[in-house]
């Protein structure tokens, strides 16, 4: 067989975990070929492409970023790319293309795989958001950073009797500030999933400070947005769906918590940190088992799935189950989270 | 509602996490007074315990060991706590108690619960060896702590052309050998599950050689025993179940590896750096969700179960079915793994 | 000998390591009582202090903030404290005040040994600016978070082939731009010290992109301004020195860098997290060496003194010579780091 | 002008990062030309060597180990080098070489030096006992490994009452033993410079236990020996030197200890973490100014030195100086650290 592999979409650890995987399953395993593409789909339709042997994938596993590149491909180039799957795949000899990627990525792959391209998928981000599979690599990685950078900032808070407004990564669902908020001891956490209440989490930190508390650390996804009219001292932009959005929410709300409680609030941007080097050991398991079971599944014929972590078994979805939803946090996790404050 | 907690077996990070987790839930949820007990069971019998209020577990998410104290038991004491659960229950005022423990612990636990005692368990080990749970807190830091040295030691074995073989925790069950041996790229892997060829491992390491690689790390766990005879230089003693044991395998494997293949080989024996210190973020997450959920059972009136990780939910299983087996390495598990050696 | 301690100015990791050496050597070493002054100068004024004993420090050598709190205090109560300084000194019974702090505090010590108060200085910051110190604990914490920072960030850089800018602090003084930058390999560093040119970091970026390279980091400091006239795209202000002035260099260099090189850029702003949590084995020994010999100062009567690591030797120096100057990055400093972009 | 550079001895984090700063320097500074031999002097005398540019140092600055390799060379082929130093200069056409690599590689540097080769040294140690300067890189990596295990084990001695006994590496000077057990909070230091007293660790355990602390942990150097006679359950060997030394010393404490106190002590080696893996931010900048430094010696004909820091600089050292004897930790050093337990 010939696999022609590619990653996708933005940095996620463990990218260079299921390459090697790949590469070693199919090769040691099968006796397979594999090629990787460069920089994401673009390389697929361009035709920059190389071989990858055990040598080439050698010393990646615990390396951050993706030895392929990636890049973002345009929708017109993506339509062209569909239409030609067939030819493509003549082209480049190849029996099984693993595309790694977020839900742009799946959903182009099953583009590709509707149009008759033996796709194989494999999930990757690091906000862990996408439906269908317990968890994806990447995340954990995220979380991790976030949750040390938590765990300093509060010897910082505490001695200076400050609030801390940590902003981490996650636009449409708050896995990462749901987890590390809980793994760093937040005491309050924003997510997007639901509008934040500015009032609660004044009367939060007010309540803390007359406990004899001195500090506290609020964890916001940039996806989360207050309750309409909650922000005293400014006002959002309504989207699409009638919620209050501010740009920079951490900067937003730590200004308005300072100006609130009257005592000094300090935001911290974690920014693209959270994405990129090297992977928690959890992320180049999940990773390189992903990368295992999407060469098993190319060989099975099973063609137009995903990888997907279900309890501790690796099974494979359809890549339409998986992309025509998001996967939020649910009220349950919301609610053990805050109990814990 | 009157709640008692207590920790006992070995050291686990997370111990911590879920005794902050029991008390902010049962106080700040349902206004319910908190006890723990010192030293495990002999807290409950000798009547040692404190009262464990928000003050009392402040600033110990993070922290590694556990601020009640663990200690092992005889079964003799662990006989008379059977038989005077109703008194000792009575004794304290006590409507559920909590102890957080390994498969002793809970069998244990079992054990007062048969007796009458309103048990809520709380599964803990390293090891991630108890059955019903897919995960239990403390196994991803040790995994974290062994995947962090095996990266370590593959630089030295590299620039050395070395063969390094790392002896991780595990008597009964190889999943932290697994794990850290997956993540950290180990190129061999020896599980208590299944006895050890040297001689695939001594193949394994000339075809690296021959293939231009210059070093090889090897992680074993400290349950792993090689198939019988198959140790060139010497005899182990035969346990039980007929299997050739060697003490401490670790040492014995390098020497033998490097008698048979005469190049330098290095035991490493990672010990007791596995199992203390701070947990990771995705420990202290699932140890935070254990305390709450055995709060809620509690309050529920379900007794004699414990928490477990099933897929993303945490539910409650009897005990009797958590500690009648083991939970080990499946085939599968190590089929994945051996491939991208 | 009584022995007051205090704490003053930002968060620092290494000042419990401080307060904690300085019980431990008085106590076992003297047989000394030791108090600490809560909030800096303003508990030496108001009174609020406790005794410190050995229980009272155990345990903190790693936590990062300070068990006694900080504050700053307004000029005219510092003149209130140096005027009372002998009356302060009976009110407490205190034979040393031992105050650890950056400029400000050292500044305020000095006026207050001048006054009578036996003071010995302890200087701290993450900084390392201080005058007549080789080095001052909390700065190799600083760069160690901020170097993993880099080290994270290079590898989205690298697959997604864009410019990273890493705001990193630093307002007078460029010591951790310095040496974060050359320890994560940044390829531009910008300090303080002297305006940096725009044009000069372009050319950089345009020829590692010609050589193949697909990205870039740049490590700048808080402090750092361009060259006057050196950004196209807006104008600073221009301060007293005649330096022109961008508040948020980091976003602004950013912007000006994607503008002129038709390539994305993206600022991290590292903030807080550099200045909190549990302090490297650097710090921790620097910290632990300068509370000893301030406690030997105190018993040898050299006053109006502070510690200074001189080589290996930790020293002490004249306050008076500590605070007249700032401790910037030499010419010859910044040259060695330029030859290995 | 053309150099040659080669890595010898046991690993060293922060090696790649000489050999990087070395290439960087003189292709970039003078427009050299870098040529690197492979697995030490064996290069050198074998014709092993290869080309060494930007592109061929890339990425190497955070990774352990050496991508140059390393081996030992007997003494009698070390002559062989001498002899025909001249002849091999010329055979490479070099007009330089570095070495890099602990006392060993020093003295056949200065061997060679004597020989008429034009030699710059790059001293490299993690045991930090090289004369002539502060520090060595490799050695804040070391200590750093061997505190967050010593961080690590405190935790889980606290919870079960128990005493660890860490091995750190060290077999001539302690100073690994010395900063990471200072930097660890160990309640006791054993070193190689002087004779430990097993008496003095008994009482200091048992004063902390009647004190109410829990566990004790000790940091013993592998090179550390008792007082003669001092141990009750067994004799060592005595050395030239007239000490009872014992192999695996931390074992055989660990025994000593648990079965004079009557309580658990388990003892944990390090091993060979402590010398590989990725270098801290320190060792980076430290190796990264060495390697620096070394080519602007060549440049100035300074030959038959090696680098050293002194303060805060970088100065050249004479060879000669620097390999007559070691630098052990001096009493004063054991003082501060003892006055902390």
């Amino acid at each position: 067989m010939r696999i022609g592999v590619l990653t996708a979409g933005g940095d996620c650890p463990g990218l260079n975990a299921v390459i090697r995987s790949v590469v070693h399953r199919a090769m040691t395993g099968h006796g397979d070929e594999v090629i990787g593409f460069e920089d994401g789909f673009k390389g697929l339709l361009d035709g920059h492409f190389r071989p990858l042997d055990l040598n080439a994938v050698s010393g990646i596993l615990a390396r951050g970023g993706t030895i392929l590149g990636s890049a973002r491909l345009e929708r017109g180039r993506l339509r062209e790319a569909a239409e030609n799957c067939a030819e493509l795949a003549r082209r480049y000899g190849i029996d099984a293309l693993i595309p790694i990627g977020g839900e742009g990525t799946l959903t182009a792959a099953r583009l590709l795989s509707d149009a008759g391209m033996p796709v194989v998928g494999v999930p990757k981000t690091i906000d862990n958001d996408i439906y269908s599979t317990d968890r994806t690599f990447g995340f954990d990685t995220a979380v991790t950073v976030a949750t040390e950078a938590i765990d300093r900032l509060k010897t910082t808070a505490e001695s200076h009797q400050r609030v801390m407004v940590v902003e981490v990564m996650g636009r449409h669902a708050g896995w990462i500030a749901l987890e590390s908020g809980m793994a760093g001891g937040a005491h309050g956490i924003c997510l997007p999933e639901r509008p934040f209440e500015v009032d609660s989490l004044v009367k939060m930190v007010e309540a803390r400070f007359s406990r004899g508390k001195k500090f506290a650390v609020i964890c916001v996804a940039e996806g989360a947005h207050p309750a309409q009219d909650s922000m005293e001292y400014g006002k959002g932009e309504i989207d699409q769906f009638g919620h209050e959005r501010f740009r920079g929410i951490g900067n937003v709300l730590a200004a308005e918590l300072e100006r609130r409680l009257g005592k000094e609030a300090r935001p911290v941007i974690l920014g693209h940190v959270q994405r990129g080097g090297t992977p928690t050991a959890y992320d180049r398991v999940l990773a390189t088992r992903f990368g295992w079971h999407a060469v098993e599944a190319a060989h099975r014929g099973e063609f137009g799935r995903m990888t997907a972590l279900r309890g501790t078994a690796v099974e494979m979805v359809p890549l339409a189950e998986a992309v025509t939803q998001l996967k939020t946090v649910p009220e349950n996790r919301m609610f053990e989270a805050e109990s814990v404050f």
